[in-house]
């Protein structure tokens, strides 16, 4: 099935929000409910498509058909953008400015080749697109006349090496099929991010995304083993072996490029026995502070769990104020912050690393709430971008935002982005709550995730503008990177030509110039067009 | 102290062959003592340095005095080429063509910057010197006029981040010398490959260096969380955190990178609490097959041990051979095949994965030995080399290569490298006596690493040649990589242009050219020329 055009996921899971929480945000944020009705989607009118019939042919030549090149309204309208607060307020004020011209549909590699051969004769730019889940700007390019490629027909699973546990996956397999596919040989890659749902397997290799379980299972970027990468030029073919020392890791290089250097037509990973046994838990330490050191610990000492969260004050004490909440954690106010710990594996190993962690955990100052938040965690782990669907409805403003940077720049990171997003949106009259938790730990560092809610504005997009801004002028002061797993995309790229600096920028874009000579590719997202 | 110019290591430890393995040879594999003495390093005579003195005269300025530039005949001997045994063999001979003009000491990064200047207006290439340890001719430039940059006085820890666990190391600082100076913070890195007592920080990153207990502590390059590259055209910083979604892994394009893109001239790198116990301890398995199962057991389910190697029964059967074997080892001919586990870690930690692995090793048919093959593995674990140098002096040729796979595929490679060599060398008139041991184990492969020795022929150069090159052409064929941690150098450029093709290869040449416009770095090596 297809994504909500103007929201997350399922349109049969969304939930208005309770009266009590509407309540809160009014009195709590001065959220106004908004007046006008957002148009449907068959209000919308998109420009009409000016690719030549002579370009669409072309496109429908390689693709094996017309009908895998699709121009009607609701499908150029479902390839629009991506899934940032940003991104959802635009369209559902009925702004379809970055709308393509058709959306192709690839069968194969050789298809993809076709595609990128065609775009070239025509002037058309292109914009590979998985699960339409980017949250950075990834799939709006800075070119009027682009195509978007979707990867869904490339959705097989083409190999499965039980010696070598490596599995080779097709780029636009959604993550729960690949894992369905998986489990029923006893397999699973262990990635779950909170896109999941909707995700696919090229997007996470684009992206470098990691997952929820990271602690356990690494980040995608650590699962990929091989990479196929149809490019202008040609094909790269890329990973003969775990790990080598025959020149830079070409992997790596692909690897987070954003569909600037190519399309991932497949991608090699490496997969792990079914756990026999998952259970996830809820502690509470009395600062985040005291619970990040207890994180680290764990990270830097073991045993690691295989899913390791902690939620600052503010998003304990939301937390525990949702409808669903717990009734038997402390009282609000004396909430603490809520970690979550989760084992997966064999069951003595799953018992052993469980047992040892809880001695390091009330070492450092924790105390067990027990199964019940863990489960809820669990519960809910795929749902917050429905809550912010329902944020917005009533008026709000929500957003998410992360970085990561080594421990030792973790408190100021911490402090210094939720200062300038609390500053800023403060000075623009909408004071705003601001939450964060640690979801990605690792020997060296961590990562940190804000979450802010406020009340809109009048252009609430031009509202938050400064605010973001500000947080990410924030995370490079402070040494954070600009994105720990959403990515650069269009919305971080500006930091990100400081973050890698003049001559990584450059280098990166050699490579660029060398693979898609024409700048087809994502033109403008992850770096700047010339 | 420096290294033997026309060998391993330090002069003192040089051993003879005792008589019993000079008649092996001798009777085994028809090794002639050679007739002719090699020259000593007083009898060479380089040619002139042809460089202009405003050239010298630009190096001096760049790097603080004329005493940093030394054009003496000794100091230009000692960085002509590495330690491969064709290196060896051509300078026992005397032959110094791939003589560097100077040899060129800065002090640091912006002198390292000031003597690219002056190499790119003088027309000199450079060669990044650390330890002086490649054995894939990655010291021998394709390009006559050349200087060696020597990083020696380069050799500090800047920097130790107890809370991040991160030391930030200068290039020129030898591994024993970094290991001393984190022990005494109480941390190690945690890096012993075979070249360990001699080569250097800025070695280990510019060739993905693997240690012999990556089983535990992992690669160099997956310890890198920061690098500081010197280019013609400037600084490149890359490292903000110890993972990132921010675009491809720039760390990991310099990693294996072996000085064609730039000087390494800062590494800031993962550190770990100096072990409270460690305990090597050696098992027997009937066949390298079923050894091979219970090390890909190991490495897939755990517990992983910190080192974890396993010999063939060639190498099992010669390791006993030696004068110091162990008198309780099984009896020749049914010896089986050795292997090495080893612990580091806390007390706790350390018997735990020792009890639990040995469960596992026993029930893949492992008998345990004791700790005796280990505290002799550990003892000799480097020197090796020196064994090769006494070799050569004896008549013998001795050389190492390496590969690594995904698990499916390693018997096809063993036998493939095995029967290339064997085959290659007796239609040659030398058999060979070939052994191989697994030395580094991941969940989705594992490392091969072959040692050949047989008489040298006429030339023994010209004669190895050949075998070299069909082992290469092996290793390729069965899916192996051209390297898993010696480097691609100049010997193995051919054959990694196959294995990355020619997109990745005109891809990292359109790197390079952006970094090194010019083509003063490392000409030849990693990449070949225009």
């Amino acid at each position: 099935m297809d994504m909500l055009w103007n929201g997350w996921g399922d349109p049969a899971k969304a939930a208005p929000l309770p009266d009590t929480v509407t309540g809160l945000l009014r009195d709590l944020l001065g959220v106004k409910p908004r007046g006008t009705a957002a148009p449907g989607l068959a209000d919308l009118r998109p420009p009409a498509v000016t690719a030549r019939p002579a370009a669409l042919k072309a496109l429908a030549e390689a693709v094996g058909g017309t009908e895998h090149v699709r121009t009607d309204p609701e499908s150029r309208i479902r390839h629009t953008r991506g899934k940032s607060t940003p991104d959802l307020l635009r369209i559902r004020a009925g702004d379809i400015a970055d709308i393509p011209q058709a959306v192709v549909l690839p069968a194969g590699h050789d298809e993809v080749l076709a595609v990128l051969r065609a775009c070239a004769a025509h002037g058309l730019a292109v914009v590979p697109f998985g699960g339409g889940t980017s949250v950075v700007g990834g799939l709006a390019p800075h070119r009027g006349t682009f195509v978007a490629l979707d990867l869904r027909r490339m959705n097989g699973l083409l190999d499965l090496d039980p010696v070598s546990r490596t599995a080779v996956l097709q780029p636009g397999l959604r993550a729960p099929e690949a894992e369905r596919r998986l489990n029923a040989h006893g397999y699973t890659l262990g990635h779950f991010p909170q896109s999941f749902e909707w995700a696919t397997i090229g997007g996470f290799a684009a992206a470098r995304s990691s997952g929820q379980a990271s602690a356990g299972y690494g980040r995608f970027d650590e699962m990929v083993l091989a990479l196929t990468l149809a490019t202008p030029e040609g094909t790269l073919d890329t990973g003969r072996a775990p790990r080598s020392a025959a020149g830079p890791d070409l992997r790596q290089l692909i690897l987070g490029s954003e569909g600037a250097f190519g399309v991932i037509t497949s991608v090699t990973v490496r997969v792990r026995p079914l756990p026999e046994t998952r259970v996830y838990e809820g502690w509470r330490f009395g600062s985040f502070q005291e619970g990040t050191a207890a994180l680290r610990r764990l990270a830097q000492d073991g045993p690691r769990p295989t899913v390791l969260r902690l939620s600052d004050e503010t998003e304990t004490l939301i937390g525990l104020a949702q409808p669903d909440a717990i009734g038997t954690g402390p009282e609000q106010g004396d909430a603490g912050c809520l970690a979550i710990t989760g084992y997966e594996g064999t069951a003595e190993d799953t018992a052993h690393r469980r047992a040892r962690a809880a001695d390091v955990l009330t070492a450092c100052g924790g105390t067990l709430i027990g199964t019940e938040p863990g489960e809820r965690w669990a519960h809910g782990r795929y749902s917050a971008p429905y809550l912010r669907d329902a944020l917005l409805d009533a008026g709000a403003f929500a957003e998410t935002l992360e970085t990561a940077a080594f421990w030792s720049r973790i408190p100021e990171l911490y402090t210094a982005v939720r200062t300038a997003l609390t500053d800023s949106l403060t000075r623009a009259g909408t004071p705003p709550l601001v939450m964060c938790h640690i979801s990605h730990v690792y020997e060296n560092g961590a990562s940190l995730y804000f979450t802010v809610v406020s009340a809109q504005g009048e252009d609430p997009v031009a509202h938050w503008t400064p605010a973001k801004h500000a947080a990410n002028e924030a995370v490079l002061a402070a040494g954070g990177t600009i994105s720990h797993h959403h990515g650069v995309g269009t919305d971080h790229r500006d930091w990100y030509v400081r973050e890698a600096g003049p001559l990584g920028v450059s280098a990166l874009r050699a490579v660029k110039r060398r693979l898609d000579p024409d700048g087809l590719l994502n033109p403008g997202v992850l770096l700047p067009t010339d």
